[in-house]
């Protein structure tokens, strides 16, 4: 932001590129156009990136190194993970007088220590998530984050856009899951605290600044994290419900009745599941009659307890005598349950096959579900004729993703056209419930304007002042979170 | 801290006094010596403040209007809950010419809203922690935070300080608790996040830079907190154990056994345990022979589960037979249940009757509890000698109050005169452990010259460069946290 306020000259970036290339040495930079292609265009399609250069640092003095030169030379730095974003946060915008080199996570991939009997783990910021999780099995523990990316994206990227995922409901964000971080900030000072605490009040939690910043305050390099016991005992059930009113009232039973063992609570529209039976191979509702709503249901402890199935079995056929449930199966074998979970999971890749379609990742306090639910589907069937409401997501996070599939036979790019126009609409009914026009994906560059629309006033004045007080020369991934000039 | 650069004259707090007081109105303050002499002494005696008026505001727009009035006579304010502090957070240290309003949150004190399908409660500042819990329970709910102070403290005290207890091991601290905040600035700007999300990734998290601030960046009015199912089931035991690595392997082995049900792991050395039974009418050790060390355990759930107390036994059985605990019994009835939580909260007042004490309230990592323990304890018995090690607190946690008995016929003074030496020796030991030189009860004015020691260098930079960008004047609870001037 500071940038261009300033008289710094900046200089012709062939002038400085050896400068970058020397504190990374030959293996650790990219500045050939086919080798860099795959850094620079999101999976969704939405964005494509321009930078001179792309560095792989690995080690934290590396990357602290690179932002010194940054800070020196006013270069914009873009941060990248497993490149696995939805939003354009990790794409670099470069220009020629506006220079932006892209720094990868990918060589940081240590896992640095893993200690069972305090319940954590310290791994750097390019570790695959699948990776984490991996590590911490191997040492009889879980790491709970879990989402449909977890075989690409990258630990420092689930802290930088506070990934959410299936697992939230019992364990929280990857916000809760954080203990210490280790940090390069803009001017090449590094913040080290990896501390493994449960408790530590000595002044501002500074960690917390940097979690979900989208790379706009440093870059992350490491994190210590917490772990939690594995699961022994799970018991996975496909219900189907007839309204969203009635899904919530069997998620506040089900975890009233069946407590904080309660681990997962998913919902989907019946559109949904018939786009997945019939696009994804090997996959078929698990219900003989279809439901205008579907829940997966998933209770589970470390203990091993063999009544929990019964207990599961029970309540659910109380719900049922009451009406509340219609029909409903709980997996008996690991294959059952897992066929379940391969359902949840294909529900974006389905999609894809039904032609062009506009994404919301909306947020509404539990009990206001059903009424978003019912006004955003009239809103866009009013909008555009035709559209397929393709709504799944966390219902026990009030998390879900809204989305749309293009009227069938219909102008991909005229749908396409329409996004910002209906999305701000959509938006403001999830607001207007008190919820979130962005649950979990975050800002990056595709909602900076729906920020400022939607956190105007105080809340983005005090995001300004922290972005100013931690990195006055506007280096850090520029045009993410807010305008590039403000 | 600006206070001291700018040029601005401030003015004698008499000629403004009207306009505060106007602000809240005649039921609104107090000046009178003999009724401020509560709000202006803690409960620990170590602090006696000093300020020309203690402010009662009922509402938030009262709160901002007496922050904007301290902005425009630059008048430092010092936020007050329920005055249960023990490192001097809340007390105000009024000179004459930089003169300090106490504002009380007491008068703020409804519960808003509560929300069971999204098991989410809505409480001003000045609510007792207590009222938040019952209204939970009324509602079907539990508000897990819990503390010994839970008669008195009040929910934005719980908050400024990251408040833990004894349920952070399932539960996490305060900060965990928290969905949203609303807050009065410094400059009388309110931020209003009261929304009871679990998912919102909208730009920076601004709630968590109020979170455990001891209210040097604004005063926080009212929150939006999680709330849980109640428990149906609970099982606590008390176990006798040689030593704290056998401890630690307790921990480590019932966490991974009973999984996430554990929701409580404390510890206590012998002497903590017998100064209770001395000096606590009605108590005595549930055991017959005395132990180095005892462990109260809790595993509870919210499903009804007949099961559980049958397991944890054989469990327990199980580790008694490699030796790991010596001795143990497991609750049979609420009323020996309830018997052994008063055990664990009466050691503090236990203590108060065996003379002076040093405290310290120290985490590190749960497997480094045994060398903490060890080599504080040699340190100490080497600065003075026949000095009585009381240690006990939430090993699940890592967190160990290690506090310090005056060695039987000695001067009390001369003991306490030795607080901040011996205490900085101890604070080296647990840093050297990666450990915190404070856990739960934060900085206040206690442990500002510590903070300075032992998170100097970058982490300070960042706290100093946080608080210049929302409290620019030092406003806010001047000298708490950081030095009055730096």
């Amino acid at each position: 932001m500071a940038r261009a306020k300033t008289s710094h000259v900046t200089p012709l970036f062939s002038e400085i590129a050896a400068d970058f290339r020397s504190v990374v040495g030959p293996d650790g930079f990219l500045d050939d156009r086919s080798a860099m292609d795959a850094y620079l265009t999101e999976s969704r399609g939405l964005y494509r990136g321009e930078t001179p250069l792309i560095l792989l640092p690995s080690t934290t003095a590396q990357v602290a190194a690179i932002l010194r030169l940054c800070t020196r030379y006013r270069i914009g730095a873009v941060p990248q993970g497993g490149n696995t974003g939805l939003v354009g946060g990790g794409v670099p915008c470069s220009t020629a007088d506006r220079p932006e080199v892209l720094i990868s996570a990918r060589r940081l991939n240590r896992i640095r220590a893993i200690d069972p009997e305090n319940f954590s783990i310290t791994a750097e910021a390019g570790c695959v998530l699948a990776t984490v999780q991996e590590a911490a099995a191997r040492a009889g523990r879980l790491f709970p984050l879990s989402l449909g990316a977890e075989g690409s994206c990258q630990l420092g990227g689930n802290i930088s856009t506070n990934a959410g995922g299936t697992a939230v409901l019992r364990f929280g964000t990857m916000r809760d899951l954080v203990l210490g971080l280790e940090v390069a900030l803009p001017d090449g000072r590094v913040l080290d605290s990896l501390r493994s605490l449960r408790k530590d009040n000595t002044g501002y939690d500074l960690k917390q600044l940097f979690i979900g910043a989208e790379g706009t305050l440093g870059f992350v390099t490491a994190a210590t994290c917490k772990l939690f016991p594995q699961p022994r005992t799970v018991v996975t059930a496909w219900l189907a419900v007839s309204d969203v009113r009635s899904a919530i009232a069997t998620y506040a039973a089900a975890r009233d009745q069946l407590g904080d063992d309660l681990t997962a609570f998913e919902f989907a529209n019946r559109l949904t599941v018939e786009f997945v039976a019939k696009h994804i191979p090997g996959s078929h509702s698990p219900l003989g009659v279809a439901s205008p709503w579907y829940l997966l249901v998933e209770v589970s402890t470390a203990r091993l307890d063999a009544d929990l199935a019964l207990q599961v079995q029970e309540f659910l056929a109380k719900l049922h005598a009451t009406g509340l449930i219609a029909d409903g199966v709980v997996a008996a074998s690991g294959p059952q349950r897992d066929a379940l979970w391969r359902l949840r999971h294909s529900m974006s890749e389905a999609q894809k096959k039904e032609g062009a379609s506009i994404k919301h990742d909306v947020s509404v306090p539990v009990a206001g579900m059903a009424d978003f639910v019912a006004q955003a589907t009239s809103l866009v069937q009013g909008l555009v004729p035709g559209v397929r409401v393709v709504a799944f997501g966390h219902l026990g996070d009030g998390n879900v993703h809204f989305n749309l599939s293009q009227p069938p036979g219909t102008d991909s790019a005229d749908f396409l056209a329409r996004w910002s126009d209906i999305s701000h609409q959509v938006h403001e009914i999830a607001v207007s419930l008190g919820g979130s026009f962005s649950a979990e994906h975050g800002i990056g560059m595709l909602k900076v304007q729906e920020l400022a629309s939607w956190r105007g006033g105080v809340p983005l004045q005090l995001m300004q002042a922290v972005k100013r007080a931690i990195d006055p020369l506007g280096i850090m991934n520029p045009g993410k979170v807010f305008p590039a000039e403000f």
